[in-house]
């Protein structure tokens, strides 16, 4: 019989040395590359289908945009940021790797295999969705070994389709959500990186002007622009245009990776900054107090989870149960302001605000029967507790004080009897 | 006797219809105003002394700024925010207080009090700290209930030196860590503010050019701006200076009061802005990954703590405590670039830097005895308990199915088997 | 027009005296009591009855033993505890209060009324529920600051039914989920309790023998006992009865008020011990880890809320969405062993189960596609980030140590320098 | 040149299998067996030393107990238990593989090994501590795949001392602060444990009687035994006998191992149970209730640390910090009473009590300036914003049903005007 692998293909070194080694190393005999379109360049699928011809490889592109655009807008109703960056590579993973299983599954194939390199993230990623098929998994880099030197050598001896080095001095994974931009110097924490690492943003010293943007919300999805109905992915990529033209979403920072390394990134991400403080802002006009502190725990767990490529964890299953129930008030319009590099939220409207303006306002006597007096009780019992502790403490203390003392007074005491001899 | 009492003392309407009070309605021969210095503007100060000679009050003023710049560097260490926005006003509650707190005990004062409504946070955090003396409290606008327009009509009555009205539309509040802006138009969450509500920073959009900072940090502390030791006061202020100049540091939001109420706040913080995001990156940098997610609880109790005016709290003391032992590591120079409103991490440094450039480079082959192939390992548990979760739910939902399915058709056999009668 | 109040009504002497004063003090015309059943032993139902009569007070009991009995089991999916002990006292008052709501709307009542000093947490917990209505709510004890002595001392004037101090040393509040006692020498943090404090466990020291209970759950409710279905009431009552005589759920602990006091307290609660006891441990049986650590948040969350009498709070609303979701798992059957007083789970059992005999076992050597060795890579990464850090910390030391023994040895240098003058 | 390699021994087969493995497998030419004591019973130090002499294996035993049972007083200080149980086995680990180090190093070992399977958390534990070393870290049975019946074959076939299989049904871990046993029928979760696996606890339902324990505190840590100073060894030895007589400390349960395996387990920890309730009871005195909430953060970071035998990372490190700070107010005395198999708080203690005679008691009318009456405030504000938050949703909710109801109006009519024509 046949056996046949499908494989995460990008056309890349990595993924291109791949398609022989897995004839020659793991005995298959026939290689599947699969692209998957999560909103890269259009080059980026011109290179992998120039390579998979030049490979006569058996190749399929899916287009995964609109499944992909839709774990981001969930993402959204988590706040969900890890370590203060959005989870674009992270949340690309497990549909990508879902899309792969798909042709695997349609096109007979009897394994999965990836170019990952055994000290990132995305071999993570991957195989926590393969693995819970009955396909093999192969990670041929990985398992091998394989260096980047060794890579480029091998490719030269079999004369593989690879345009060595040409590949830019940085590392970049773009998609939907965000752009990374990593490698070379710009490894090096104390690196300043120069202006030309960034590609979707301008430079914010040198934008002018400002604009007002309307989001609105139903159900913490963000569904409408400026007042206009709008698709998933075509929100994203139009917010990534209009907001990166203002220089709005920039992150430069040490990123933790699951294995334990510390890593600089740089990232771009004007779509995801948009959404992530327009849906902020209207949970903060929503929510009570405790439903503010507490929705921190839900955000950092989603976003722990969906940093680990498990967005269908049983953990992430409750955590939306929980979000289902109270998403429903997030609502209701937020406008930002881009601005400079800025994207602030000026003003927001749902029905479902916990505001009473004759609550807040200053110049009313009473509200639903409560009198400016009534709140001389909240004040004597506010911090009334640790008033009695610090007092219990500052006795203790002076007991102590106070015991040293005399203890002192007698050592003095028994030193001057001695003297007295 | 004489009776005393110290009541803090700004010149505004609220504490200057407080004077005549406290004598006529709470029975004290002699008031004491006190102005606390942490850093509002100077025309404050001279509003303050014209209208306490006018109205032949025995007056204070204490520079307090020290202290309370001190304390707003505690707060970095701890990264703290409520609801997203640096704690100014809060912090320099605690620190008027005690100053009021000394000139009421210095010059004979048996009671203390305060011209807050019984609406804001303020009144809680004044007398927190007071009530743990054993002088008498006052809060004569929040006792008597009174409003506004009653102040207004008392002080014309009375002849009180107040310049009706044209104290402008908003109510400002300005000490070095923050000034806030509220009130009027601004408290409905749907107006847009004008550009004028701002006084500290620039429009973002009107400021080109960028600029690099960087801050020195020692035990969590920042010491150096550019590399020149500074005193914490100074650093506060040039920050606020250099950095409003970009448009850096504002906040547009909705914040939950202590007793419930949801206000529209705007902000300014631009010093502030920078020593956070400074800090944070270099947190970033010297933290493992579990100490970076837990920290978050750290800072998080400590800024609801501050919020509150509980910074001497018991359990302050215990956040201290893990502070002391933590950040001792945050010791290194972070540079941020100023640019449009941006304020951004650009670069960092420290001994402490869990960083090893071997780990986190791409070409290197081993790091530490562990190889490539070591993760295959790791990829396999990856998720591990999940997957197997996930197959038993599967499993469970399927024979539900079946049952189901086979209830039906036991039932249509037997709905069939009546048809046959 | 009538003006009418409906006054939570035990019969005892708060409530007594509430009767007159709320028309003397309040002008109330007519005066309604209302006695809400939560599981109070029968005895208090008499005692209220005979009161009103003496006091020819209008009164109607109102049984919300099945209302309250649903919330203690909605409690157990949530582990729900306060500071270590269920939460029966709390979570009775809201059902209480409603129940006394409907009665005032039923019966034409303006206002609300109850016999609470302004001293614990139930006033608090009453009246969140009644100002959620329109009609005024009162509290006579706490707002005309009544002591015990002034209160014996107006029934007595007053000829009220009061059988004063025969009331016994000890203050008492049982409802289905726990029995509670504390007042005099009780109070005292030092003081042992006498055995005979406690009504519904006999002494564990003197029980013999063994008894294993079955509890049945789906989605989390306990539904049957040892294999028979049972409603919520019953089963409660049931596992009092049962599991009381093995000595099983005795607390004695210190407990935080909500206004800041700290009182020593003692509970008796065996059924909420077992039914806690055995939803935990199904728990244990059906999530995965993750879900394990993150629900305690979940729950602590839950039970704080619950012990503030807001268990329809807006934080609680989505607090049950998380557990709606993943309760469905905890459906199975749990064996806790009743024996000395102690009660521990000895067996469970789901199709939810977490739990692969294969993966546990000792002896076998692969489970789906995992090797023994493949633990090698997940054993070096272990603590890699932690090791790398204290290997960087562990150098600055030493690099500092040797810069001062540097220094030293500069000072020593410079120091013999001098001397060589 | 020699090379020589520290085997972590204990006599068993997986460690006497390693002995010939390491020279054959591994090319070492002395093995140094080396065997902990961190108080397990003689008869295991005898089966170590026997097989050792049979073996002709060079042998040392090392004395570990006084730093084990510190530790284990550490885990005190952060009421540290993971899932339920004190973390007898887990905290051990550590201490062994620095002892095993201590070994290696003094007699010129180049490697250590261990002779733990590739499934459990022990070869986690031990080898986080190896690899800061710079020694190679070896793991026989993981890296060769053994399975038991290899061992036992290969030790038939090299006539190796073991005895094979009277090593009992179950395997059992026994130190000073637990003892586990697992294996076997006590694998299923659905086995009830016949009481015949404990050996430290006497069946609860058999002891009558009880007994008062006082255990005094110091920063934490218990320090006296009924008033008797008493080292930290002989202290839970001492309990282990006294309150194991009671039947107290035993947990049945499910684990969740690091890997991801869910595994059923049974503890017997009477010292444990007996000085983590004292401490916890002592705690429930002297913090606010703040630190009381919190320190459940501080202590469970510090149990998943201990767990995963990472007791000097830099997390653990900041969490001492605060509980250094804090721990400080944990001093006084704490009786239990053992009873049944019941450990109960029943008195304590401190002069840090956050305790007012005068604030707690029902019959005083002013504590600190604070009227009854001043309640009345807090009462108006406790649930405030949530009852806003709930009545805009109830708002919502009514206009929704309206508009639907309007909607069917206007459906009608349309359906009704289609009829007409």
């Amino acid at each position: 019989m046949t056996k046949r692998v499908a494989l995460a293909f990008s056309g890349g070194l990595d993924t291109t040395v791949c398609v022989p080694l897995l004839e020659e190393e793991y005995g298959y005999d026939e290689v599947v590359g699969v692209t998957v379109d999560v909103g890269q360049p259009s080059e980026e699928f011109d290179e992998a289908e120039e390579t998979a011809e030049a490979l006569d490889l058996e190749h399929y592109v899916v287009d995964a945009k609109e499944a992909f655009a839709e774990l981001c807008l969930d993402s959204v109703r988590a706040n969900a940021t890890y370590q203060g960056y959005p989870l674009g590579t992270a949340l690309a993973r497990p549909v990508i790797a879902e899309a792969i299983l798909g042709v695997a599954e349609e096109h007979d194939c009897d394994a999965l295999a990836h170019g990952c390199t055994g000290k990132g993230n995305d071999q993570l990623r991957f195989e926590t969705v393969w693995r819970a098929s009955d396909k093999e998994v192969i990670a041929p880099v990985r398992e091998l070994g394989l260096t980047r030197e060794w890579e480029i050598e091998y490719a030269d001896e079999k004369d593989l389709p690879v345009e060595g080095g040409n590949e830019g001095a940085w590392s970049i994974d773009t998609n939907l959500w965000s752009r990374s931009v990593e490698g070379d110097d710009l490894e090096d924490p104390t690196y300043v990186p120069p202006e030309d690492i960034y590609d979707w943003t301008t430079t914010p010293g040198e934008v002018d002007g400002e604009e007002l943007i309307e989001i609105g919300f139903e159900m913490g999805y963000p569904v409408t622009l400026n007042g206009e109905a709008v698709g998933s992915v075509e929100l994203i990529e139009e917010l990534n245009e209009v907001a990166g033209a203002y220089g709005v979403g920039r992150t430069d920072m040490m990123e933790d990776r699951m294995l334990g390394l510390k890593v600089r990134e740089n990232y771009e991400h004007p779509a995801a900054t948009v959404l992530l403080t327009a849906h902020e802002a209207l949970e903060q006009l929503v929510f009570t107090k405790s439903e503010r502190d507490f929705k921190q725990q839900i955000d950092d767990q989603w976003a722990q989870q969906g940093y680990k490529g498990l967005v269908d964890s049983p953990l992430v299953n409750s955590l939306e149960g929980y979000l289902d129930a109270g998403q429903e008030k997030v609502t209701g319009t937020v406008t930002v302001k881009l601005q400079g590099g800025q994207c602030r939220p000026v003003a927001r409207d749902s029905e479902y605000g916990v505001y009473s303006e004759s609550a807040a306002s200053f110049n009313t006597e009473t509200v639903d029967g409560i009198e400016q007096a009534d709140a001389t009780g909240v004040a004597k019992y506010h911090g009334f507790q640790e008033r009695l502790a610090n007092q219990v403490l500052a006795g203790v203390k002076e007991r102590q004080e106070t015991d040293e003392e005399d203890e002192d007074g007698e050592k003095l005491k028994a030193d001057g009897g001695e003297v007295d001899e």
